[in-house]
C-alpha cells in the first residue's frame, strides 16, 4: 500500500485499514519502542526484572523515575514507552489489585492483574474518544508459583518464562531465548537478565541499570550497591 | 468501483457505500483472515477443535496464548483474527454464560451464547463511537446434543456441522466438506479436523497445533503428548 | 447530478441532497437488493412465505440460516439484505411482541408489530450516531384475518396482499400481480409464491427454497420433504 | 453564489450560509416537492382533504398507504414528502393529542396540535445530531369551528382557508385562490379541492385519489365508491 | 480578508476568525435582514408596533402569520427573520413570562423578559451542537412605564425609545430618529411608526400592514378597519 | 510561520500550534480589541471607571447599553469586546456573588469574584464544545480596601492599581502609567481616568462617556450632568 | 518526516504519529518554554523557589501575578507556561490538598499532591474533548523531609534535588547541576537558585525576581526588601 493510502486509515483507533490493520495501535507500539527496555525473567522461586534507562541528570531523585515498581508490596510491575501512559497503567493495576484484595481478602495473582490491565488497554483501542496507551507492561510475581506476563498496546496478555519490552525488545528476547533455562536459581536469572539487557552495546552502570526481584516474601528493589556487585559478578 | 471511490465510504462502520456495502465490516473480515485458523467439527457425542498458530518463542508459556478455551468448563470457544478483540469476545461470552447460569440455574446452550455474541458484535457495526470486532468466533459444546456455531464480524451467527475460521478458512472448509460425515465418532472427527487444518502446506507439530474436545462431561484441552499421538495416528 | 456531487451528500443519513434525497437510505436499499428474495402471499386463511437462498455449504445446519422465522409462534417474519441487520430487526420485533403480550395479555397483530419495526427503522435514518438498517422486513400472520406488511429501510410500512423483498423484488412483484387473486386457498397461494420466486431463472430446489405458512393455529416451517412435494406439484 | 460555494454551507442544518439561508431546510422542502400533493379546504361545517398518489401496485392494501388519516377520530392529518418522516410526524401528532386529551379531558384543537408539530419540526432544524423532516403536514378539523393548518419543514405553522402541500403545491394553490369562496358548503368544497388537484394534467381516478372529510361528528375517509361519485359530479 | 479565508472561519458558531469576528452570528443577522421589518415606538402611555409583510395569499388566515403577538395579554412581542426561529423565541418568552408570573405572582417587566431572551440567544452562539437563531426580537409593554427592547442574534439586549428590526431596519431607524419626540401621544406614535415603515417605497395597505398597541390595560392588535383608518389619517 | 500554516491550528480552542500558541484565544483577544475601551483606577477610598463608546442613536436608552454596572450594589464590573459575551460574564459574576452572599452572609471581595470569573473563562478555552469568550472584564470595588482586577479571554486574573481593557488598551495603559500615583483622591482619580481615555484623539462628550465610582458605601453611576461637570473640570 | 506529514498527526491529543509521538503534548511543552522560568532547590531544611518574570507594568499589583504560591500554607507550588492553565493546575492542587486534609486530618505530602496533579494532566492528553495543559508545575515542601517534584505537560511526575521549568530550563538545570550540593543550608540554596536563574543574561532585579521559601514552619514569600538583600549577597 502506498504511504498516502496508509494515512487514510491511521488517524483513529476506531478504523480498520483495507487489509485489516489498526494503525493507531501499531503507532502506539512505536511509542513503546521509544522507551528504554526492561527484561523480566522467572526463576525457580522469584521473578527478576532488569531495566535500562539513559543516564539521568544528577539532580533527579532516582526513586521517582524507577521503572520497576511493586503492587501491594508483592507483585512487580514495569512499563516501557510513553512514561505518563505507563504510570497510568501502573496506577490502574494498583487500584485493581487493592480492590481485589479488599473483595476477596487475598493477594490477587499475576494472571488476574495482567488480564485486568489487558481489558483496560483493549478498550482504549476500540471505543472512540480516547487513544491507545503508548506503553507496554510487564507484571511478575510469586503467588503460589513464579509467573510473568506482558501486555502490549493492543491489549493482548501473554505469559512468558522470560521476555523484554521497550527499545530493541526483539533482539533482547532472542538473547534470552539462547540463554534461558527452566529452573534457574535467582542469581543465574539475574545474570541472564543483565546479559540480555547489555546486548546492542548498551552500557550498563549502576546509573543506567535498575534491578528488582519479587519473591514469595515480597518485592525487593536493588540499591546502587547490590546492582554494582551484580554487574561485577556478571560475565559479559 | 475505483479504489479512490471505495475510500470515500470505508472510514466508518456507520456508512453504506453506494452499492450497499459496509467496508469497515469487510476490512474487519480481513483482520480475521490475518489470524491463524481454527477448525471445529461436531461428532456423535462431542465437538472437537483444532487450531494452528505460528511457531512461538520458546519463552512463551503456551497456555497463555491458547486459542481454544472453555466457557464455564462446558462449552468450548475459539477466536481468529485480532487477538485482543478475540479475548474481549471470549470474556463477553463467559460473562454472559455466567449470568445465564445464575439466572436460570442451568448451563446455557451453544445457540444462546452464540446469539448473544452475535448481538454484541452487530451493535459494534451499526452504532457510532466504536469499530467492528476484528475477530471471528467459534462456539461449540454438548448440551443435550453436540452443536457448533460461528459468528463473523458482521454479527451473523451460523450453525455448522463442521467449519473453520481464520486464514484460509475457505480452503479448509472445502476440505471439511469433502471429508465430513454425519455421526463421526470422536476419534474420526479429530482426524478430519487435523487433516483439514493441514491443507495449504501448513506444517502441524505439537508446537503449532492446539487440540481440544468438549463433551457432555466437559471441556478437555489436549496436552502436548495427546496431540503428538493424534498427529501420528492421522494419515495425511 | 454529477457523481462527484452525489458524493458530497451521501456520507451520513442526517444529510439531504439538494434535490431532497437521503442517499444513505437509498444505499441501504441497495444492501437489501444484495440479499436473496422472499415472497409473502396472503390466502383466505393464512399467509405463506417462500424464500430463495444460494446453495449453501453442505456443512451448514439449514435451520440456523433460515430466513423464515416466527414471532411468539404465531406471526411469521422474514428479512432480506445485510443478514446481521435483519437478525437485529427480528430480535426487535420479537422483544416488542413479547412486551405487548405481557402488557395486554393478547397476541399483538401484524400491523402493530410492523409499525413498531417501522418506527425503529425510521429513527435510524434521522438521528446521528447510527446508520440505517441494510435490511427489509416482511411480517405476516393470521390474527382475526390474514395480513402481510413490508417495512423498507426508510422505515415505511406498507400492507400487501402479496409482495416480495430482496434481489429482483420488482420483477417478482410483477409476476405476483399477474397471478394473484383474492381469496386464494393456501395451496394455490403456495404455488403462486413459488412460481413468482422462480422467475428470473432462479433454480428452486429443496436446498435453495424455504417455505413456511402461518395460520390462526400458528407458524409452520416446511421441512425438506414438504418443500419437494410442493415443487413437484407446482407447474412452472 | 457559485454552486461550489453553496456546497460549503449545505451539509448540516446547524449552519447558516453567508446570505442567511439554511440550505438543509431548503433541501428538505425539495423532499416535500417529491411527494404527491394533498389539498385541504375548509367549508362552512367541515374540512375536506383530497390527495393524489401515483397508481399503486394492485397488491397494495390501499388503507395502509392512505395519506389522509385521523387523530383521535376527530382531526384529519395529511403529509407530503418522505413517507417515513411523514409517518413519524403523524405519530407525534397522535401521541401529543392523546396526552392533551388525558390531561385536559377535552379534544385538543387544530391550532394546538399544529403548533406542537411545528415546535417539534423546528427543533430538528436547529439542534445538531439530527436532520430536518423531509415532510410537510396539513392538520384540519372542526373543534368549535373548521380550521386548517399547514406546517412546513422549517417548522412554521400557517393557518389557511384552503391550501396544498407536495408536488406542484404552488400551482394548485393558485387554482384554489381562483375558486375558493368563504362559506362553501361541503359538497362545493369537495369539488373545489378535486378540481385544484386535477390541474397540471394529473389524472384523477378512484385509484389515484384519496378523499376524506372531517366534521364536528368526526373523520370520514371516502371509500372508492364515494370517490367515483364525486369525480363524476365534478366538472373539470 | 479574501473570501476563501472567510470561509475558513464561518462554519460554526464556536469559532472566532483571526480578526475576532463570529461569522455565523453575522450570517444570522443576514437571515434577519431577509424578513419583513417591524417598527416599535414608545409613546407616553403605550408602545406601538407596526409591521410590514409581503402581500399574502388570499387563502392565508392573517391571524396565523401575524408578526405582532402578546405575552400573557400584556407585553407585545415581534420577530423578524427566519419565521420558525422567531416563533421559538416567542414561545420561549411566553413560557418564561408564565413561569415568572407563577413564581412571583406579578406581571414580569419588559426588561426581565428581554434579558431572559438575550441569555437564551447568546448561549446558542457559544455552545456547540446548535446554531444561532436567525431572528431578532422586539419586546414592548407598559409595566409601570412604557418600555421597548430589541434582542439581536448575538444575544445583546438594547432598550430603545423607538427602533426597527428586519429588512432595511437601518434606514427605517434613521427615519425614526428624524421624527421621534419624547412624550408622543399614542396617535402620533402610530403615525411616526407607519411613516417610518413606509420609507424605501414600501407600499402599505391593510393587507401588508400589521399594527398593534400595548397599554397598561393590555395588548390590542388592530383589525383591518382600524389599520385602514390609520393609513388614511397618516400624511406620507 | 506561513499564514496557511497558522490556519491549520486556529479552528478550535482545544488545539496548540507547533510553537505552543492557542490561536482561538488570541482571536478572542482581537474581539476584545474591537470593543470600546474602559479604564479603571483605584483611589484612596474608591475605584473609578470611565468608559468610551461610539456616539449612539438618539433613540437608544443609554442605561440599557451602559458598560459600567454593579454587582449586588457594591462591586463595579465592566466588559469590553463582543457585547453579548460580556453580558454573560456579568451575569455569571452576579450570580456567583449572590450565591457567595447567601452562603457566607457577607459581601464577596473583588478577588473572589474575579477569580471565579477567571476559572469560568479558562474552562471555555480548554474543553471542547464551546468557544472562548470574546470579552475582557474589569472588576473593582471597596471591600475593606479598594481593589481592581482584570480578566482576559485566556482566563488570567491580574490585579491592577489602574488599567484599561478594549480598543487601544495598550496606549491607554501607558498614559495611566505616566499619570497614576498611589493614594490619589477620588476626584484626581477621575481626572486621570478621563485623560487616559481621551488619548488617541477619542472625543469625550457626555454621549460617548460613561463614568461610575464604587465606594465602600456602594456603586454610583454618574448621570449626564455629573459627567459634563467632570469633563469641564478635567484639563486635557 | 516531512513537515506536511507532521501536520497530519498533530491536531488532536488522541492521535499517535507513525513514529509513536504525541505532537499536541510536544506543542504544549513549547507553551511551557514560552513562560518565564522558575527554579526550585531543596536545602537541608527547606525548599527554595526563585522565579523570573519580565518587568511588568508599574500598575500591576505584583502579588496578583506571583508565580510562587502556597498550598494550605505549607507546600509551595509554581507553574510556567500558559498562565491561565497554570492557575487551573494550582487550583486543582489546592482543592486536592484540602480534600486530603479533611479526609485524613493531616498535611498531604509533596509526592501525593504531585502525583494527583500528574494524573489530572495525563488524562487531558488521552481523552478526547479537551487539550493538554500548556503549563508545567513545581511542587515543593517540607513534610518530614524537604522534597521537590516537577510535573510536565505529558503528566509525568519527577522528583528532583533541584530543577527548573519554563524558558531555558535546560540551560538553567545545567547550571544547577554544576553548583548544587546535597545538604546545602537555606542561604546557600537561595544563592544557587538565583545564580542559576541569572544565566542566559537574565537581569535579576527585585521587579523581575520572585523568591519564596517553604519550611516545616510554612511558606514564606520574600518581600521586595528581602529579595534585594539576597541579590546583593549573591556573587554572580
Amino acid at each position: 500500500m502506498e504511504p498516502n493510502n496508509q494515512q487514510a486509515y491511521d488517524r483513529g483507533s476506531t478504523i480498520f485499514s483495507p487489509d485489516g490493520r489498526l494503525y493507531q495501535v501499531e503507532y502506539a507500539r512505536e511509542a513503546v519502542e521509544r522507551g528504554g527496555p526492561t527484561v523480566g525473567v522467572t526463576t525457580e522461586d522469584s521473578v527478576v526484572f532488569a531495566s535500562y534507562g539513559n543516564a539521568r541528570s544528577s539532580l533527579v531523585v532516582p526513586e521517582s523515575i524507577e521503572k520497576l515498581r511493586d503492587i501491594d508490596g508483592q507483585l512487580g510491575i514495569a512499563t516501557a514507552g510513553h512514561v505518563a501512559d505507563g504510570r497510568r497503567l501502573v496506577e490502574y493495576g494498583r487500584r485493581f489489585a487493592h480492590q481485589e484484595q479488599l473483595r476477596y481478602d487475598e493477594q490477587p495473582g499475576v494472571e488476574t492483574v495482567s488480564k485486568a490491565l489487558a481489558d483496560f488497554v483493549q478498550e482504549s483501542t476500540q471505543v472512540g474518544g480516547t487513544r491507545p496507551f503508548g506503553a507496554a507492561v510487564l507484571v511478575g510475581g510469586f503467588v503460589e508459583t513464579p509467573r510473568l506476563y506482558g501486555v502490549d498496546p493492543s491489549g493482548t496478555p501473554t505469559e512468558w518464562a522470560a521476555t523484554a519490552i521497550g527499545k530493541d525488545s526483539g533482539d533482547i528476547r532472542e538473547s534470552l531465548e539462547a540463554e534461558y533455562e527452566t529452573g534457574l536459581d535467582e542469581h543465574s536469572g539475574l545474570k541472564v537478565a543483565v546479559r540480555a539487557l547489555a546486548s546492542e552495546d548498551r552500557e550498563l552502570t549502576s546509573e543506567t541499570l535498575d534491578v528488582a526481584v519479587t519473591r514469595e516474601s515480597g518485592f525487593e528493589p536493588f540499591g546502587s550497591e547490590k546492582q554494582e556487585t551484580l554487574l561485577e559478578e556478571t560475565e559479559f
